[in-house]
């Protein structure tokens, strides 16, 4: 577990999940500026409760929230203030965590690496286990939405370096992963999966 | 439950459970052309796979549903075929059940009827739990979103006697909510609830 200093990893096509007090911020930095962070943020008393992508949008009136909004749950309490984000604000909501069954569908005959998977296996590192996979919200992925619904798989407009901090608005979970999109371009045209570096703030 | 031909009734406010297999259909009519329906399908054999509005969305490429499209789970499967749609074909995928949170922040100060415990009461009537409430399809709910990604509450561009027909693409539960918004006006400018038929097609 990070202390207020130190800067952990979420190794390139891996999930980890970190505790934060309320008021304490989680700092997540994507470093080649083109990776794709899904996030998931639960209530350290209750799992049960989470922050919800479906929920969220009709609060903020929104399906991209953007720096100064409240992020909140499926229990429509505020969970995580989005404080900072150094980048274009490009943010996505609106697409289901990647999963083996997607990867199926998209060609893939084995095993692929995914985040519904690494969520789990995030939240087992600290001991403990999501009651389900809620729709995440997925840091620097670029869905554009045209006048007709219509959705496309963007590329990351962000630079490297790019940052959101998430401020904790209750005792909570967060967890993220460093989605392995690598047959769609949204984690950039070349595809390559890289890591995302966080650090806990006071 | 319904026989093939009979029509049967969500009373305004109140949610309901249909069982189908694979091959029927339900036929969901909005009567007096006003009222959202939230629409719930999960796997007869398994609860916790369910049809997933964030699942869907990446499959077909698009944030409204319309006639032929296969509607799909949170396992990437086929569960309901947008077979009929007399209406111009708007339909909400990006908002949550209403819950008695949600009404609470609309001002409320005692228990409002709320979707979530509808779908929940619905389900029980038949002998069964929905593991989760899954954001919901909701039928003829106008929900406009702007280019920049605001949305609005609009009124139902349905008239009365509008239906849809969802065909079961797996053994299923159906549940339908006839949603008892009467605080903004998705229902209609009235804020009038109505009464959703319904009809199980062989």
């Amino acid at each position: 577990m990070a202390d207020a200093s130190e800067i952990m990893t979420v190794p390139a096509r891996r999930g980890r999940a970190q505790r934060l007090t309320k008021g304490q911020a989680i700092k997540i930095i994507n470093v080649s500026g083109t990776q794709v962070c899904d996030t998931w943020a639960f209530n350290a008393e209750d799992l049960r409760e989470f922050m919800s992508m479906e929920h969220m949008r009709p609060t903020l009136g929104t399906i991209f929230p953007r720096q100064g909004h409240h992020l909140i749950t499926n229990r429509r309490r505020p969970i995580l203030l989005f404080e900072t984000d150094t980048s274009p604000g490009i943010h996505d909501t609106l697409i289901a965590a990647c999963d083996d069954y997607r990867y199926g569908l998209l060609g893939c005959t084995t095993y692929h690496d995914n985040c519904t998977d690494n969520l789990a296996a995030g939240m087992r590192q600290i001991g403990l286990t999501p009651p389900e996979t809620p729709s995440p919200l997925n840091l620097w992925m670029n869905i554009p939405v045209d006048p007709e619904g219509k959705t496309a798989w963007g590329e990351p407009v962000s630079k490297p370096g790019d940052y959101v901090v998430l401020r904790a608005e209750m005792d909570c979970i967060v967890a993220l992963s460093a989605c392995p999109q690598d047959i769609l371009p949204i984690n950039g045209a070349n595809r390559q999966i890289t890591d995302i570096q966080y650090q806990v703030l006071a």
